[in-house]
């Protein structure tokens, strides 16, 4: 096996955050569904535009939240993405290439706009998610670096990829190397309206191996597996992946590999402002724990840390460095 | 004297912020002096950029975020200021207009882009600020609307306004315009630097009566009279303007009239994050505090209140509503 670059490379729809403070009464005047990921076109992304209050903007993106998350740590992180030439689109480069990320996608010059979310954060921290994909659904297999994904120990890959119609060629291109080089391949479902569009396929990823770690929070499981009880979805779980995380928000997680289960408490949280980028920044501390060799708890922990840094400030991108939060509350990075 | 539409109307430099989190070592590389505005070109603009890391952006002017905070007070506002009819311009428009804040300043068609602000915030909170004035430059007196500023109960202005060529004839223009409707304007010195730019014109401006009103911090003051001593400082203040309102931090404010001084504790504030905005939003509280007609400690509460929110997140705009902020704790407005 060649040597490692990265510890961990992400692929996921590149979209620029547009956030922004609302009431329950915005979400029902809008018909949003509370807590979910909506696709809207351009004409809906500006009638919410148009509606809604002052916004505060940064770069996001599921896996590229985590893998920032990653680079915050102190581990080698590497981001693939696509994003349009425009304004949007250099401010994201530029983010992402300052949090110390490589990030070498070609932007496309022509077509859609860079991809944007417009997200809805209530008073109760919720944030409800409308995006535009734009730009990200240029993403294709050539803007796979065979070289690059070889070369790192694990590729994250996020379930919104199955939304644009090329990304998912790209992820398959991805994990085959990756696999081929001896690498890890780990899947996030994103979304349990997302895993209710692409349930088969995404059962199939993982009976097929396609997948070998699975981060899932509690909706998408019941989603996945259809079912209202947290056990069954749990128990069918451990039969189709070999390491699968559940996140269960304040309730903290469970790690189930084989027939062990090993469960870790949540953080402490004194404000929730904005649940944005907490599952996005669990698997960013539980990666970089498996990539340090860490065990399941110690990983779980800095998952942990790591989403409770996240959920205290608007947007999905940590405001400190999450090694050295780590090394103050003595996990190891 | 003809009804009040507007409670108060802010004057400023219409400038877009692009927050960072950085360290000490960062400004001292770059030369940056910690705590002050620096005015800035494109070149200077770009170089900062490039070096720097990932990014926040929200609407921000020192003004106007005053005026935001108006509003969130519940009082009615009304804001002018110059932007570039740009992405960054019509993003600026939305948000302010979304604050719920009269605006009708037309936008620039051509010349230099949107203003903006690159904010460096070191761990101890302090922000450095260094501002690119582009279409700022372009606020002449034709945008004073006479109309406008004679239904409006206070004129607020910034000092920052001395900065562009053609504001300052806007800034007297609507001096003229409210006195001669009756109304006060009120002047914040924005920094030390800036008073050092224009210390003269300052006390001028003070001592012909052309502001009724001046906010300024400890620096500030240190700096319009030259002199290291605070009671010097406060004394030749009481003696240059009508009402004095002089903020220090955690130490609170004190507000001088005549021969009254009114001495307000500083809120206290659970963390320390960004005290960009700190000033701007003091000043929101304190002018809706006069205009309903509070007494200078309640004026001076409330505007203690309204810092406190703003500088426990990232961002010079408030992040929740103050009105209700105020009524949780017992200020009315």
């Amino acid at each position: 096996m060649s040597s490692v670059t990265y510890d961990v490379l992400g692929i996921g729809n590149a979209i620029f955050d547009v956030l922004v403070r609302t009431d329950e009464a915005f979400l029902a005047a809008q018909a949003m569904t509370k807590g979910s990921m909506a696709l809207i076109d351009e004409a809906r992304a500006r009638a919410i535009y148009d509606a809604m209050g002052p916004a505060t903007t940064m770069s996001g993106g599921s896996a590229a939240n985590t893998i920032v998350g990653v680079a915050s740590l102190g581990a080698r992180a590497a981001y693939v993405g696509k994003v349009k030439d425009d304004e949007v689109g250099r401010a994201y480069v530029h983010d992402i290439r300052a949090a110390r990320v490589a990030f070498d996608t070609p932007a496309a010059a022509g077509g859609p706009a860079t991809g944007c979310s417009y997200i809805l954060v209530t008073p109760d921290g919720e944030r409800t998610m409308n995006t535009y994909l734009g730009a990200a659904q240029e993403l294709t297999p050539a803007d796979i670096d065979a070289g690059q994904i070889a070369a790192s120990g694990i590729v994250y890959l996020e379930g919104y990829l199955w939304d644009p119609q090329s990304a998912k060629q790209a992820f398959l291109k991805a994990s085959e190397i990756a696999h081929a080089a001896g690498r890890k391949v780990a899947l996030t479902l994103s979304d349990s309206f997302c895993v209710d569009r692409y349930r088969d396929e995404f059962l199939d990823l993982m009976r097929r191996k396609v997948v070998d770690i699975v981060f899932a929070n509690e909706s998408e499981l019941h989603s996945l597996y259809q079912t209202a009880d947290f056990d069954t979805g749990l128990g069918a779980l451990r039969k189709d992946i070999g390491l699968g995380v559940v996140t269960r928000s304040e309730k903290g997680c469970l790690v189930v590999e084989d027939g062990r289960t090993t469960e870790v408490p949540a953080c402490p949280v004194e404000q929730l402002v904005d649940t944005t980028g907490a599952g996005d920044l669990f698997a960013a501390g539980f990666l970089v724990g498996l990539v340090r060799g860490a065990g399941h708890a110690d990983a779980g922990r800095l998952g942990a840390l790591a989403a409770a840094e996240v959920i205290q400030h608007i947007g999905a991108r940590p405001q400190v460095s999450l090694k050295d939060l780590a090394q103050q509350n003595g996990l190891p990075v």
